[in-house]
């Protein structure tokens, strides 16, 4: 049999993902939180996890960490969704909405996640690029949505790559003059403290996307949840892999929620502070609110081998819309201290 | 905004898995081990588990895991997938060979994931029912097939409810005949010994499905594997989420693969061939090479209650092509005395 002749078209073009192994000490590449779980938490909830029934499926409706992430946010559990991940959900998303050919609106740079999941769920992806100082064009948004009745519109906030929050103002215009979701994704919220759920109660079509695996030090374990209105949700349910959420993971997020962060969050946005105060005194770059710092590198294809030749990963984009700048996630004090000295060599 | 006439049209008419949280003590509908992970080397595991960073991704590409995989079958590696379960991994099939309106061919009845993954990603179901003796209608499959230029069957051997492995010449003509993906899905291998393992390198379009949820007691950490031509294998990774195997899991996975679960197989097999003893006597039922026995109570409106009153949890249907049967998990010896009184005393 011919394998390759029956891969459906859309996706024949797609690349598996490569997770690029670099053997690096300091991984400054993923925008993953520097500090794991405090050692004695970890220990502690990994001894109670003892009690967990390996031989038994997990709780298919997630009922307690529902509960746990309602009480959390102050939101009911029927707006609450919980993924393998955020990718799973704008996977479960698209599934549920997207017929063969539909739209899928993205600002571009930004997490590209969306394009990948849409192109390989039927979805035509229509990339609208930011403007010069990395904010939405909200007409041109609104009118791609109004031309071709796009099923989403997906916005990161704050935008991965460029760490900076779109324009209130522009969001809220796109949300309310849209007939379609407006998915804004606050996987880096905790960071930027600036969110739209106080405004999902007044929109039916907002769908809020937060994630355990920044804050919380998670990303281990593939915790996403969604925020949205409970048609959504029950919408979404009838896509969902019954058991997409493991008793593993269910159990050590709601015993996370239970630890302040509080100060694990305050150092990386102190640290985060310093380093852009350095980079925007020499490099092209955008003021940040998450975890990360966008800057162009003076020499941007020798940038990765400078960085790589301390054992430091960072993100040095060289093709698309990023192509030329790069993006370095905010590691520990130790960490940002190397990367200091690199910047002021210069790259 | 009116979210219902947004879902995609072909999943509207689905309906949200239900779990049926039924607060039984015994539970023997969902074909579960009923041993767990021994504690001693439970607690060894996750102490051992306390070195994994929970602040960072998963290694997306299972290296380690596929690794021992690999040792465990002698199997290659570019011939393994791993899925968060085997959920998952149909799904990702579906995703990477279906087109809108392409058919998928499954017997019926069988494991009800098929058709539900199928209808998500826009397959058109093909049904055929088994016959009397449970078996597969292998000269239907194979002209359904080439009628409808079919993109898979999808076969559990052992069949999931019945409990049957289906004619194994039957199974390799279908395989020998179409120029479509033929699925067997080896979920209960363990219990039946039987598989078309061997026959991977001369047939590219076999794929065998496993997973570490039954014999290795870790339904609970979401783990199934496919065994596929390194095509196959490579295709279906276009689609994969990058993290979609979380970092527990994945050590979980590699630790349990050293355990000998030979004495707790042995156990459930003894068990499941003094239930049939039983319940060939008295009821019309079907022979099983898995963990779960497929029989027709009398009554079975009243079946369900009289396990119930006893707090056991069984699977009786009701609707569809097994409605009036029911499917009923080997549990302890302790468990299956008291469900060996109930059915002597007649359900």
């Amino acid at each position: 049999m011919d394998i390759l002749s029956k891969v459906k078209k859309s996706i024949r073009g797609l690349k598996a993902y490569d997770p690029g192994l670099t053997q690096t000490k300091y991984k400054l590449d993923a925008n993953e939180n520097p500090y794991d779980v405090p050692a004695v938490l970890k220990k502690a909830i990994l001894k109670k996890a003892q009690r967990i029934p390996f031989n038994r499926y997990p709780d298919a409706a997630t009922v307690t960490l529902k509960k746990n992430i309602s009480k959390y946010l102050g939101v009911k559990t029927e707006n609450i969704f919980v993924g393998n991940g955020s990718d799973e959900i704008i996977e479960y998303l698209m599934q549920t909405f997207v017929e063969q050919g539909d739209t899928v609106i993205v600002p571009t740079p930004t997490f590209e996640m969306y394009r990948i999941i849409g192109v390989i769920n039927g979805a035509k992806i229509i990339e609208l690029p930011l403007d010069k100082k990395f904010d939405i064009d909200e007409k041109a948004i609104i009118t791609a949505v109004k031309k071709t009745k796009a099923k989403f519109v997906f916005l990161a906030y704050p935008n991965n790559p460029t760490g900076n929050c779109f324009s209130e103002n522009k969001i809220m215009k796109i949300i309310e003059s849209v007939d379609c979701f407006v998915v804004l994704d606050e996987a880096y919220y905790d960071f930027s403290g600036r969110s739209f759920l106080k405004c999902l109660k007044r929109h039916k079509n907002l769908i809020i996307l937060r994630t355990f695996s920044k804050a919380f030090s998670m990303a281990a374990l593939r915790m996403g949840y969604m925020i949205a209105d409970r048609e959504t949700v029950a919408a979404v349910n009838k896509v969902r892999l019954p058991y997409n959420i493991n008793s593993l993971s269910q159990f050590v997020a709601v015993e996370l929620l239970k630890a302040d962060r509080t100060k694990v969050l305050e150092i990386i946005i102190k640290e985060r502070k310093k380093l852009y105060a350095l980079i925007k005194e020499k490099y092209e770059c955008v003021d940040s609110n998450a975890n990360f710092i966008f800057l162009k590198p003076k020499t941007p294809s020798k940038a990765q081998k400078v960085f790589e030749a301390q054992s430091i990963s960072v993100r040095v984009f060289t093709a698309g819309p990023a192509a030329g700048w790069m993006r370095l996630t905010v590691g520990t004090p130790a960490e940002n201290k190397l990367v200091r000295q690199i910047l002021k060599r210069g790259v």
